[in-house]
Protein backbone atom coordinates (compact mmCIF):
# COMPACT_ATOMS: atom_id res chain seq x y z
CA UNK A 1 0.00 0.00 0.00
CA UNK A 2 1.20 3.55 -0.66
CA UNK A 3 0.58 6.49 1.44
CA UNK A 4 0.37 10.11 0.31
CA UNK A 5 -0.55 13.49 -0.20
CA UNK A 6 -1.63 15.88 -1.82
CA UNK A 7 -1.77 19.10 -1.09
CA UNK A 8 -3.68 22.31 -2.85
CA UNK A 9 -3.67 25.93 -2.36
CA UNK A 10 -4.87 28.54 -4.72
CA UNK A 11 -2.61 29.95 -6.73
CA UNK A 12 -1.03 33.55 -5.89
CA UNK A 13 -3.69 36.22 -6.85
CA UNK A 14 -6.59 34.84 -6.48
CA UNK A 15 -8.83 35.93 -4.01
CA UNK A 16 -9.28 33.95 -0.17
CA UNK A 17 -12.31 35.26 1.49
CA UNK A 18 -12.16 32.61 3.63
CA UNK A 19 -7.98 32.92 4.47
CA UNK A 20 -9.13 36.91 5.28
CA UNK A 21 -11.98 35.36 7.64
CA UNK A 22 -9.43 33.38 9.75
CA UNK A 23 -7.19 36.73 9.37
CA UNK A 24 -9.73 38.93 10.72
CA UNK A 25 -10.90 36.24 13.93
CA UNK A 26 -7.10 35.45 14.59
CA UNK A 27 -7.08 39.63 15.53
CA UNK A 28 -9.91 39.74 17.02
CA UNK A 29 -8.36 37.17 19.29
CA UNK A 30 -5.80 38.94 20.64
CA UNK A 31 -2.77 37.99 17.89
CA UNK A 32 -0.97 40.15 16.43
CA UNK A 33 1.28 40.41 13.76
CA UNK A 34 -0.58 37.80 11.72
CA UNK A 35 -0.10 39.53 7.94
CA UNK A 36 -1.67 36.97 5.71
CA UNK A 37 -3.57 33.57 6.18
CA UNK A 38 -4.46 31.63 2.95
CA UNK A 39 -6.55 28.36 3.28
CA UNK A 40 -5.98 25.08 1.14
CA UNK A 41 -7.38 21.51 1.61
CA UNK A 42 -5.11 18.26 2.15
CA UNK A 43 -6.16 15.15 0.47
CA UNK A 44 -4.66 11.85 2.45
CA UNK A 45 -4.51 8.96 -0.40
CA UNK A 46 -4.13 5.27 -0.03
CA UNK A 47 -3.52 3.27 -2.96
CA UNK A 48 -3.54 -0.14 -3.81
CA UNK A 49 0.12 -1.24 -4.98
CA UNK A 50 3.59 -0.76 -4.14
CA UNK A 51 5.05 0.96 -7.01
CA UNK A 52 5.48 4.79 -5.82
CA UNK A 53 6.35 6.72 -9.94
CA UNK A 54 3.45 4.80 -10.97
CA UNK A 55 1.39 5.98 -7.62
CA UNK A 56 2.66 9.31 -8.46
CA UNK A 57 1.77 9.52 -12.06
CA UNK A 58 -2.00 8.17 -10.82
CA UNK A 59 -2.54 10.73 -8.49
CA UNK A 60 -1.32 13.96 -10.65
CA UNK A 61 -4.14 12.52 -13.30
CA UNK A 62 -6.62 12.63 -10.20
CA UNK A 63 -5.20 15.93 -9.30
CA UNK A 64 -5.66 17.59 -12.76
CA UNK A 65 -9.04 15.68 -13.03
CA UNK A 66 -10.93 16.09 -9.80
CA UNK A 67 -8.82 17.15 -6.76
CA UNK A 68 -7.53 20.70 -8.21
CA UNK A 69 -9.10 22.56 -10.17
CA UNK A 70 -5.98 23.82 -11.83
CA UNK A 71 -7.40 27.33 -13.09
CA UNK A 72 -7.44 28.72 -9.68
CA UNK A 73 -5.43 26.19 -7.29
CA UNK A 74 -1.59 25.00 -7.84
CA UNK A 75 -1.24 20.82 -6.17
CA UNK A 76 1.77 19.00 -4.50
CA UNK A 77 2.16 15.75 -4.40
CA UNK A 78 3.97 13.63 -1.90
CA UNK A 79 4.72 10.22 -1.70
CA UNK A 80 4.86 9.36 2.09
CA UNK B 1 8.29 37.44 8.27
CA UNK B 2 8.18 34.26 9.16
CA UNK B 3 6.14 31.80 7.21
CA UNK B 4 4.26 28.94 8.35
CA UNK B 5 2.05 26.34 7.31
CA UNK B 6 -0.71 24.63 9.56
CA UNK B 7 -1.96 21.30 8.61
CA UNK B 8 -4.92 19.85 10.18
CA UNK B 9 -6.55 16.54 10.01
CA UNK B 10 -9.05 14.31 11.21
CA UNK B 11 -8.66 12.00 13.88
CA UNK B 12 -8.45 8.34 13.15
CA UNK B 13 -11.84 6.79 13.75
CA UNK B 14 -13.75 10.22 12.86
CA UNK B 15 -16.09 9.83 9.64
CA UNK B 16 -14.97 11.70 6.81
CA UNK B 17 -18.15 12.04 4.53
CA UNK B 18 -15.97 14.34 2.41
CA UNK B 19 -13.44 12.38 1.96
CA UNK B 20 -16.02 9.04 1.10
CA UNK B 21 -17.07 10.97 -1.52
CA UNK B 22 -14.04 11.85 -3.24
CA UNK B 23 -13.41 7.87 -2.75
CA UNK B 24 -16.27 7.16 -4.84
CA UNK B 25 -16.32 10.36 -7.38
CA UNK B 26 -12.39 9.02 -8.18
CA UNK B 27 -13.45 5.34 -8.75
CA UNK B 28 -16.27 6.35 -10.77
CA UNK B 29 -13.49 8.52 -12.70
CA UNK B 30 -12.00 4.92 -13.13
CA UNK B 31 -9.20 5.28 -11.20
CA UNK B 32 -8.50 1.85 -9.24
CA UNK B 33 -6.81 0.70 -6.22
CA UNK B 34 -7.58 3.83 -3.98
CA UNK B 35 -8.52 2.49 -0.95
CA UNK B 36 -9.14 5.58 1.37
CA UNK B 37 -8.98 9.51 0.99
CA UNK B 38 -9.38 11.79 4.08
CA UNK B 39 -9.47 15.25 3.34
CA UNK B 40 -7.53 18.10 5.71
CA UNK B 41 -7.17 21.83 5.57
CA UNK B 42 -3.93 24.06 5.32
CA UNK B 43 -3.23 27.25 6.64
CA UNK B 44 -0.30 28.98 4.95
CA UNK B 45 0.36 32.15 7.51
CA UNK B 46 2.93 34.80 7.47
CA UNK B 47 3.49 36.59 10.65
CA UNK B 48 5.56 39.29 11.31
CA UNK B 49 8.92 39.27 13.49
CA UNK B 50 12.02 36.83 13.36
CA UNK B 51 11.59 34.49 15.95
CA UNK B 52 10.66 31.06 15.07
CA UNK B 53 9.91 29.27 18.78
CA UNK B 54 8.18 32.37 19.07
CA UNK B 55 5.94 32.10 15.94
CA UNK B 56 5.56 28.31 16.58
CA UNK B 57 4.84 28.93 20.20
CA UNK B 58 2.19 31.94 19.01
CA UNK B 59 0.98 29.43 16.39
CA UNK B 60 -0.17 26.49 18.63
CA UNK B 61 -1.89 28.92 20.49
CA UNK B 62 -3.91 29.73 17.22
CA UNK B 63 -4.51 26.25 16.31
CA UNK B 64 -5.70 25.24 20.33
CA UNK B 65 -8.01 28.24 20.01
CA UNK B 66 -9.26 28.85 16.58
CA UNK B 67 -7.82 26.80 13.24
CA UNK B 68 -8.29 23.02 14.49
CA UNK B 69 -11.22 21.46 16.54
CA UNK B 70 -8.98 19.66 19.19
CA UNK B 71 -11.48 17.34 19.99
CA UNK B 72 -11.69 15.51 16.43
CA UNK B 73 -8.62 16.88 14.55
CA UNK B 74 -5.29 17.00 15.00
CA UNK B 75 -2.64 19.77 13.83
CA UNK B 76 0.86 19.98 12.73
CA UNK B 77 2.95 23.36 12.79
CA UNK B 78 5.66 23.72 10.26
CA UNK B 79 7.86 26.57 10.51
CA UNK B 80 9.35 27.37 6.36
Amino acid sequence: MIKARVTVTLKNGVLDPQGKAIEGALGTLGFDGVEQVRQGKVFDLELAGTNASEAEQQITAMCEKLLANTVIENYAVEIL
